[in-house]
């Protein structure tokens, strides 16, 4: 069995709780934070997966901004300049799920590479990363921008193998995305799924190889896995 | 000012009303047949991108199952083989909507060529205009699936300028869904956006020439401009 010699992270959602923004969105449409942070989440993956097709490249943040005007044009709630650019602002400085410091330092310790492989843009990873003080956990930061698609496409997949310099099968990809988890298990990755909520996998033709609750369920995964 | 030559519609959703299949859904799931309608159609959708960026062809008849499945499973409802081959039968036997038919009449009295451009496979494309009775309107049923790609790849949209055989900038493309109108315009399309329900267009970098609440809007539309 193919031991697991490096990590890459999907960012948003998996590492980072992209609804920690609602919280922020209902301080300027009180109520409403849950229906928009839901809706302008879904509408930027649909942009990044939308602009891909039309070989248009647009940097991730400002597909994020599209999505929150389409948002909260779509839910009647006026959006003036300011408002948008502090909520755009959230999102980099999203909150670490609660689990991710301490898992990061056991996986650090066990000597594993950790990437983020990424849909934002460099800066954006940056931000988010040093913002949770977490920069010195990770090897690398590989963003999609450096090849101007998004995920799923393969493209996105192969930053993670070039940059890690280990074969696709010994990098375990790691994301609560199952869309993401698919496009990269397809491509070739060893992949976990965190479902942290329950969730039903994507019918995209593509089963992971693990699923965790959480990624404190990481380092002991890892262990058994190498020592089989 | 350049004159309309031809139309190619959107079929899905455009032309036929894709939750004409929710009173069949809750046939079999009562109470519930707007909630898998609705998950079902966003689910088909995101399948036809995911499957494109993941450059893994599928007939979109097999995602429409895919789809299906996934959303009953996320709504947790139980879907036998037989009630999953009723439901998807149901979308080869889709419903136009009301203004249709006299519109595509009154349009081919103009003697404008009539496409449909369609995600669906020629054999669902045939199935559902002659299910309808309009197989006689339309000079062309085109089908991404000649190009093994889906909306908004360019190819797609291509097929509809190939065959027409006029230059894009001729060609009326007609759709409901503003993100495939925005492909369409993108490509070079002179476009119509069908809004019915009073939504808002996505915010992909396009707006569409022209918006009409309903087909019925669209000879008046085409004779004012040619007549310009």
């Amino acid at each position: 069995m193919t031991a697991i010699k490096g990590i890459a992270f999907d960012m948003y959602g998996t590492l980072y709780d992209v609804h920690s923004v609602a919280a922020r969105c209902d301080g300027f449409f009180p109520g409403r934070g849950k229906d928009i942070s839901a809706l302008w989440r879904q509408k930027n993956l649909e942009y990044t997966w939308l602009r891909t097709l039309m070989e248009e490249y647009v940097p991730f943040e400002a597909l994020t901004e599209d999505a929150l005007v389409f948002a909260c044009n779509a839910l009647k709630l006026p959006l003036d300049d300011d408002t948008r650019a502090q909520l755009c602002d959230a999102y980099l400085k999203l909150e670490p799920h609660p689990e991710v410091p301490a898992a990061l330092a056991e996986l650090q310790s066990m000597g594993l590479p950790l990437a983020i492989l990424s849909n934002g843009s460099v800066q954006s990873i940056r931000s988010v990363v040093s913002h949770s003080g977490l920069e010195k956990r990770f090897t690398h930061l590989l963003s999609a921008d450096s090849v101007k698609v998004y995920k799923p496409h393969r493209k996105v997949y192969e930053l993670g193998e070039n940059e890690l310099g280990f074969d696709r099968s010994e990098i375990l990809f790691v994301s609560s995305n199952s869309w993401d988890a698919s496009g990269a298990h397809q491509f070739g990755y060893r992949v976990c799924w965190v479902n942290r909520s329950g969730n039903v996998f994507e019918e995209l033709g593509q089963v992971p190889d693990q699923v965790v609750a959480s990624i404190d369920a990481l380092p002991g995964y890892i262990k058994a896995h190498n020592a089989g």
